[in-house]
């Protein structure tokens, strides 16, 4: 619980990012946030569930503190019945376990040129984890919504500072989305107390949702009868052409795949290499919009349909697979998804002025020796 | 287990980076390896034992597969009995908790003026756990070192190129660090299973030493009667002057101290704010040549003595706290800790070709307003 208050006069119009996007070299700053923020290795694709410690993470400031006993959730605004609720009292809830495939709205950011100054994510912000908790709809249902609410607030007890604006971290969802039976307040996460970078001690999960909508640190949920103004909400998180754009808002996860680089590395330029004969090429797919229906794979250009696996859950990834015999000389590999509402992976990354929801195929560069 | 072999022959000289250092600005290359390797975020200082997740990890290749049912432990060389044990033989030898500190040795290079190209880290590589599993002097012991024998070498199933060698992962001790007994082979990580990342099923874990020595996914452990010359021995992880420099090993983890910086963060420049008042300073210390004997906050160019408390084992860091009251303005605060050789933490970092062992104090810039 953040108990101090930071405000601070605003003086300068809000962005979501520090400065215009740029052609130039990587900056200190992006460096400092590439160093915090956890990226999934990609061999960590093989595991249906990410591995504890490998699942991505993107925090806004810094991950705070929580004591669990003094710990509890308020639930407000336009209910019925507001509700103090400590974590004792959640766990006697009806509770749900979903698998969900969360990755970051700003996944694949430093592939853009120009570059958002932001989080310079390459591909890898993505993972895979079993949720348990209770169904936020449950708890909503028990405070009942006033006739006229329209959102629902999460607020975090994460605070800082964006551009130019002191805040705690929040985020809305609309009535209906919050009403969703699959949106959990999780207390758990692969059968686990929360570890604090995931939230501890309780935190949203909205599946097929990028994760900016997955507040972490509930402190608390407010019902509102007019749309969230908030700065993660009407500053980040938009699709814009350019800062003066009042652009669109960033939801559900575009649909995107992702190989299991094969072979082995080079340490420090990442390029791989692999023997002649055959290699099992496997990866996972997945979209917030409809179920992945296809994946190719492309072998220097020319593209092959993969075995597809059933996901373990709508809105968690399924694995690809493709058997291919290797022969000497250098490949270009590639994988591309379109899901249940025809939506295919881009070729080349269409721009957005935040680096949002980029999902062009990934390509990777093998020599066969 | 890695049962491809990658062979090439070796056409350039071995070096540990690509390249020389730089002046210039990161390079894709380094910014593949930050989003790759995980830091501690410094808030996480906050905890005696790193919590999941937060612990630093190092990689140099990718994080190898292996199937705990065929896995087993080769144990050769210069012994009098060859041993092959499977984890269940040896989760029923004895047993040894210990609390240790590791640190990656190439902590704070992308500091250093030029800066190595290699991993980039700032200050977080680091991070404490409680390591369990078998005392490898009782393993060591047990197989019966033959009178020759000079080091043990241990060897990884992670495999790739580095400075043009293929090669696995492997490093050696000397025998008499080797039989230390506070040197484990451990199979749990704060009493569960090794995550992937760091080493499961089995991993070396050398108390005081920086990380490369603490060899993860071991396959083998094989006493020699020479010198081990393999690339992570005498290329990479060498304190040299430039790279024709035969340079001196890099052994022991200098002392160090880091603090958790107060406040709250911007979230692209990290710089921090607080308000005035009382606020604790806080952080932790280490160093693996001898007990951390004193720590000195800097607030402003002048130096305070902090409380140190006492570590939870020898080679754990110990926290150490100076209640500070913050008045208005910018300010720069420090830390420096002294351990029981006199060594103390350089204001200014002494350079090396490959960028190891910096330990140059932390400063933190506030705002107090």
């Amino acid at each position: 619980m953040t108990k101090q208050i930071y405000r601070r006069r605003q003086t300068v119009r809000p962005t979501a990012h520090s400065g215009e996007p740029t052609n130039g070299p990587l900056t200190a700053e992006e460096l400092q946030l590439a160093v915090r923020n956890h990226s999934m290795p990609l061999e960590a694709l093989r595991s249906e569930i990410t591995p504890p410690g490998l699942h991505y993470i993107l925090t806004h400031f810094d991950i705070p503190y929580i004591d669990e006993d003094a710990w509890h959730l308020r639930i407000g605004g336009a209910v019925r019945r507001s509700l103090e609720i400590n974590l004792k009292a959640l766990r006697r809830d009806p509770v749900i376990s979903v698998p969900v495939t969360l990755e970051c709205a700003g996944n694949g950011r430093s592939l853009l040129r120009p570059r958002p100054l932001s989080q310079p994510w390459r591909l890898e912000a993505v993972g895979t984890a079993v949720w348990t908790g209770v169904p936020l709809a449950y708890l909503l249902a028990h405070a009942g919504l006033e006739d006229d609410a329209v959102e629902v607030v999460f607020t975090g007890a994460d605070a800082g500072v964006q551009g130019g604006v002191t805040h705690q971290y929040a985020r809305s969802l609309p009535i209906k989305e919050a009403m969703r039976p699959d949106v959990v307040l999780a207390y758990e996460m692969n059968g686990s107390a929360l570890p604090p970078q995931h939230g501890f001690p309780l935190r949203l999960v909205v599946p097929g949702w990028y994760g900016m909508a997955s507040v972490k640190w509930l402190e608390s949920i407010q019902v509102v009868t007019h749309p969230f103004e908030g700065f993660q909400q009407s500053v980040a998180y938009l699709y814009q052409r350019d800062a003066n754009d009042a652009g669109t808002p960033v939801t559900h996860i575009r649909v995107r795949s992702l190989m299991i680089p094969p072979g082995i590395p080079d340490f420090f330029t990442r390029s791989r290499v692999l023997p002649p004969g055959p290699v099992l090429l496997r990866g996972r797919a997945w979209s917030g919009e409809g179920a992945v229906k296809r994946v190719e794979v492309g072998i220097d250009g020319k593209w092959l349909p993969a075995h597809l696996e059933q996901p373990s859950a709508p809105f968690a990834w399924c694995e690809w697979t493709l058997p291919w015999v290797a022969d000497p000389g250098e490949h270009e590999l590639a994988c591309r998804a379109t899901d249940a509402t025809g939506a295919v992976q881009p070729l080349e990354q269409a721009w957005n002025y935040q680096g949002m929801s980029n999902n062009a195929v990934q390509r990777v560069k093998v020599s066969v020796q």
